[in-house]
């Protein structure tokens, strides 16, 4: 990188950050209202699951998540033409069908900690959680179908899309808890479900907001899958090369777990002898300790996994970038959507 | 009842009967192609809880339920005038929705059987009733958007609120669980969203796909819902003083879970002294045997709560077949949907 280059990454990231804080505000007051529709007490449970309220129900930090998947709504809209109102019912459904999959995945993952927080099935029980989950999903069908007429159809069915590969990924990823190893084709087409088909749906939501045509539409669609790809590509290097300080969880989680993460299986699928002795360490029954982490994490980059990851992610934020061209985006609203993509795939790698 | 009545009545149940099987066999074709659509594991779970495969992924006896709702859908749209082939689509949509709410109802009470089979989590685990629950009713609104495109709007709003009412029914009735009295009003604003609100949604989604005005709409949603309540006190009657033969459930097993159902409500909150025995006897800690549920029956019988819920089931029944007056009905629609909601109020009392 260039010290030119430099400066323009650094002044991306700033404006990222301030989309995604402009972008925030915009969907906040629509999230409040969805969930101020629900009846207690799953109300309070999705409030404290939005950061609104503390256990105890009184008001707490307010903090529910970067608030990516609106941004890219709003950012895909507004770079196309369209004024952010018209966008801000569906940047609303998706952050409903992100929390929706949160709460249920939390579960089902038996993840305590949630944004620094205990998760809701954590504080208020298996029932609540499920019931909370189901709330928000109705609640993302709700707002699209009351809040954007015109949109209705084509909305529900991007999102219901999405839907289907959030189902798909993360039963794709708890059948892989069971195996030893899985194929890196698997793995990809897990994270295609579980991470990028959401990115997806935003990307092509802001884009219908516009009202542009069906071919800007995919091209946006395929922005926001490869986007995905990508994100999940940095996490899983995160998850286990990352800094606890950034990442928030402990060096190594993924290993410790076992997860068939995006590195693991690419280091499993080169068939080198580093591979097998990881396959072999993945087999084992008893826990993996600290050392037998630090042998796993060196192999996965001897093997080849390491790297892969990378220049698979800087392949795929690549390709996302060239689906903004031949539409007829402005240069502000590519500049917009260029920033988000870094910050959302450029973590600490 | 006259004899001539009972004549009547009897022929109006074979009617019914044959009016929930040609319903069921439209319907049928449009469940199985939105279930195809989903991916491994999930696909076969949702397979396994409609009964088309046994829990090692075998043909099974394919009972899904006496497809009451998908029956309410048709039956109401021809009642209006409607080819039977509008309505096929919302009329698998409320079966999703039905199916989803059981997947996770049955999780979230613990329930072990439905249908005279095992429940999905009690054969697949927590975390693929969970999903399953999730994937059908996904399913639910993309049929909707898929297949009745005129519609979409305000069928997906009709659905939203209904599924809102089924959260905050399961909510209100967890929570009942945890008090040892609940009231009246609260009570049958449980019944109102767990059970009548998806029955009025049916009638209403039938109203649509006619094509009819607001205003019958609004009557069909008001039969729906009413014949809902009753279908809920004739269960709860049911759950007391049932025969098992009939009802597949122990007799007073809803005593013995010290169930806050409607006609215990009503005994209660008639402020007799049956009725604050019956409190009394709900309070205690120690599990009920025998003999007490036998008490618990009879004050609740002595209470009035027995004949409360017989007059009141049978005054929304006769509240239900006011709404079809003033609708542009034909007579044969009358009295098909006469014949089901006979049916559904009338089991055994």
């Amino acid at each position: 990188m260039t010290a030119a280059e430099s400066v323009g990454t650094a002044s991306r990231s700033t404006e990222a950050w301030q989309i995604l804080e402009r972008a925030r505000a915009l969907t906040e007051p629509e999230l409040r209202r969805a969930v101020d529709r629900l009846a207690e007490p799953v109300r309070s449970v999705a409030a404290y699951h939005f950061g609104w309220l503390d256990e105890a129900g009184r008001p707490d930090n307010g903090d529910w998540g970067k608030g990516m998947r609106s941004a890219l709504v709003l950012a895909s809209a507004q770079a196309l033409g369209a004024p952010p109102e018209l966008a801000v019912a569906p940047a609303a459904a998706v952050e409903l069908v992100h929390n929706f999959s949160l709460v249920h995945d939390d579960l089902m993952d038996g993840d305590v900690l949630r944004r620094g927080r205990h998760t809701v099935w954590a504080v208020f029980g298996d029932t609540q959680a499920v019931l909370t989950g189901d709330a928000l999903l109705v609640l993302a069908m709700d707002v699209i179908a009351e809040r954007t007429p015109r949109l209705c159809r084509a909305a529900l069915r991007e999102l219901c899309d999405a839907l289907l590969g959030l189902v798909a990924g993360q039963g794709a990823d708890l059948a892989f808890e069971l195996r030893a190893e899985v194929g890196l084709d698997e793995c990809l087409r897990m994270a295609a479900g579980k991470t990028a088909a959401l990115l997806a749906a935003c990307c092509a939501l802001g884009a219908l907001a516009a009202g542009v045509d069906d071919q800007q539409v995919a091209r946006l669609r395929e922005f926001g899958h490869r986007i995905g790809i990508a994100f999940q590509l940095v996490d899983d290097l995160l998850g286990i090369w990352g800094d606890t300080s950034a990442t928030g969880k402990p060096v190594g989680a993924d290993l410790r777990r076992r997860k068939k993460s995006l590195p693991v299986a690419a280091a499993m699928a080169g068939g080198s002898a580093a591979g097998h002795r990881l396959a072999a360490l993945y087999r084992r029954v008893e826990p993996l300790g600290d050392s037998e982490i630090r042998e796993a994490a060196g192999l996965i980059e001897e093997a080849g996994g390491r790297r892969w990851a990378q220049e698979e992610a800087r392949r795929q934020r690549s390709a996302a970038l060239d689906c903004l061209t031949g539409t007829t985006m402005t240069a502000e609203g590519v500049c917009a959507l260029t920033a988000i993509a870094d910050l959302i795939t450029g973590r600490n790698m």
